[in-house]
């Protein structure tokens, strides 16, 4: 008795660690058959789902298209980008156990002994889309959207949990655009990162950095340098957000604005990047046929009529950006954040209903609540298993909610205590009274699963 | 005149070729860098994530849980599944391109030489995530589904379009369950497989083929077989679907279920498979707990008390099944299925706005129209920006719908035959006097945005 009115002491525990946490949550796991490649467990794999579905919906509104790239690319691609020399290093390299036959009809570059690398980075395959394309200025800004597993060969010694890994995904993102788009391409990157930090509840808390031209080793000249980076300084001041300057410690291919977020424990982690590159668009020659190009590449508007008559090929900006940088890391962040209590439209465990017995009409009555919260509408299945289509009476319309049921033969009291502890959002409960009504409790609350189901349809769509 | 009188004739050309129609209709493309890895294009990857996000969401009623597992592992684990031995000609082998720290503070098997696979399958990822947890009867069935990308070593004389390729990706599952429980999960794969193929309009053009065990190399016992290929043929009974029998057809490891589509020139191809594997249970080990270990592992139900008391490991049965089979070779299909003609639920061009004139108020009721039927709720996304979670009235709804505008000042006429010629579901038209009445023109029909929005909503959630 005495055990049971008093909760156990937390024990004294350091700060929140999301490989703690990460198991105790059966979000994750690892293996030595993959190190450095987290296993996403099913509840793991729903909040990864649910971050990446996220993200798709706001490209609707900042004007991304996605995009499916290849895994392996020849080595001639990863020279011609210029990762073998400077990323090698870091690169695995692809082989067929046995050797086939690897010629092709066309005799196209590329075509060598077979050797591939597994990519690192996306943004050679975007900029392989872009130069397959004609594209007049009038076409532009064209961004392209991928979120395609991504490998970088670290030391084993260094792999730990979702932030030092081998294997990881972005939510990655390349625009190519006119030069006189860069302030405004960049404004739009950094009102979506807006909202996505806002929707995690990791609003407030981040910070910009510009990283500027190097003193030396830089591509390209001064005046684009320049230009550039006054594109970018005039979008930081219109976010609202502080920021600050890294002098001289851009890339040698291009300016950047690093996001850097601070977590619970006054940590920083950069997330975050919008990259501006000179030197891609150079490697894969990429262009678009604009009038005046002269004036076009230099971010000019010229009303001079006989040059305006002129058209010709421009090389366009490309600005390199993730919103949430690896989704891993996100999420390592996010478990740290959330300590584990996760928002509802995140949660992968955000509802369950409690059977108060174990009459076939309660549980009968469970189940059927259970069907209209996940939207398993039993009439339109039994039509489609029988070949016909839904009536426009009865659409499926799965809502995507996660919704268990505990129907054991247990008191209810340590059905509530246990489902709280394993982080249900809501904790709901049908006995036999409710079975007439057909009527579920939440709280002191009794509510038609209808309704219910609505609620918590708004509760997603308002990032509760 | 007389050309613009007159369409110009269909040029003679053969049955549909999916190959074709994806270059014509910009789904995909290819590129000497990764030959045999299709790009998918926007609109061919819109495609391609709506058929996954169908998958998912059917998964809800047929008990699957995503799982989003490593895309290289270990020699060691390719040697203990037997794909190296069985399967290692297909394979491609993966290294550093330098050669990093690869030991590991626990010493655990895999630690080898930093040699990996690249994998062709996602079954021993599946095993290993079974294995690394303990399971009671009352747990099972477990269902894992994934949909990695998959890559095999094919001859490159071979590849073409999306259906010989060496990168691919499949609505892959795995089912481990009970003996008893073999029928059951038969009977419910068969039924999913029925719902997926009336959605896709593709219902009664398939045919289902049992293979069974073959004449002299299998593992295994003769009853655990005969159990087995029982087991199938009750399911397929209660299909209710023609089913035939190819004698001895059977993997060495279990027998299998093929799905066979006819196509539309009477071609078949083989999509969905359900394949029982009495092997990799045995090579890693797996099992769960039950009472009367004995009879559990016959599939016998037992009442002799003494015997119910004592628990004990049991081997539980492993399915494959996939039931779109590649997602790539299934999209394939569906184009030449179509012959470019995208069912609206899946059609990447779902509807274009037409404007009559470009004065600003038509373009600006046409740019509203758009964003009430993609769901860009503009003071929702203001606020957002602001740091501001939506309200409970105004939450984020983004439809998914797909809708473009066209607000070029070139004559109606035109901008209508483009827009049907280039494959748009609906035609919308918005002109001067509709800007009043906030109106959209389809057709004869003239309805509010909102209106429209929901019609489409309920075409995509009727497989319209
Ligand atoms: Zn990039
Ligand atoms: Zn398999």
């Amino acid at each position: 008795r005495f055990a049971s009115t008093q909760k156990p002491s937390t024990p004294a525990t350091g700060p929140p660690d999301h490989r703690k946490l990460g198991v105790q949550q059966g979000l994750f796991t690892t293996s030595p058959y993959s190190p450095g490649s987290p296993i996403f467990l099913p509840g793991g794999a729903r909040i990864f789902n649910r971050l990446v579905d996220f993200l798709r919906k706001q490209y609707v509104r900042y004007g991304f298209q996605e995009v499916i790239t290849p895994t392996i690319y020849k080595k001639a691609l990863w020279a011609k980008s210029g990762h073998l020399e400077n990323y090698g290093d870091d690169m695995y390299s692809v082989t067929g156990y046995t050797k086939k036959h690897e010629t092709c009809s066309h005799g196209q570059e590329g075509e060598d002994d077979g050797e591939y690398g597994l990519k690192p980075m996306n943004c050679p395959g975007h900029c392989i889309i872009f130069a397959s394309q004609h594209h007049s200025y009038r076409d532009l800004p064209v961004r392209y959207a991928d979120f395609s597993p991504l490998h970088r060969n670290e030391n084993s010694g260094s792999l730990s949990g979702l932030t030092r890994v081998r294997r990881f995904h972005q939510d990655d993102g390349h625009i190519f655009c006119r030069p006189i788009q860069v302030e405004e391409e960049i404004r739009k990157t950094l009102d979506f990162v807006k909202v996505v930090y806002t929707a995690l509840r990791l609003g407030v808390e981040y910070r910009l950095a510009l990283s500027t031209r190097p003193k030396d080793h830089f591509i390209g000249a001064v005046e684009e340098w320049d230009r550039a980076e006054d594109a970018l300084r005039r979008a930081l001041n219109k976010s609202g957000m502080p920021w600050s300057v890294n002098e001289g410690d851009g890339a040698f291919y291009g300016p950047k604005i690093d996001i850097v977020l601070k977590d619970s424990d006054g940590k920083e982690h950069q997330t975050a990047t919008v990259q501006l590159d000179f030197q891609l668009p150079k490697r894969f020659e990429l262009e678009y046929q604009a009038p005046a190009p002269e004036h076009e590449a230099r971010g000019e508007v010229t009303d001079h009529v006989e040059k305006l008559a002129v058209y010709g090929p421009v090389r366009p900006v490309m600005v390199h950006r993730a919103v949430l940088g690896s989704v891993e890391r996100l999420m390592a962040i996010l478990i740290e954040s959330y300590n584990g209590k996760w928002p509802f439209w995140l949660n992968p465990k955000q509802a369950i209903i409690l059977t108060v017995t174990t009459s076939p009409a309660v549980l009968e009555w469970a189940r059927q609540a259970k069907d209209v919260l996940v939207g398993n509408d039993g009439a339109t299945y039994q039509a489609l298993e029988a070949g016909k289509l839904p009536s426009e009476q009865h659409p499926l319309r799965p809502t995507g909610l996660a919704v268990d049921v505990d129907d054991t033969a247990r008191p209810l009291g340590t059905k509530i205590r246990e489902a709280k502890s394993a982080g249900y959002g809501l904790v709901l409960v049908v006995g036999e009274k409710d079975v007439q009504d057909k009527i579920v409790s939440l709280g002191k609350e009794r509510l038609s699963a209808e309704a219910l189901r609505d609620r918590m349809i708004n509760m997603v769509e308002t990032f509760q």
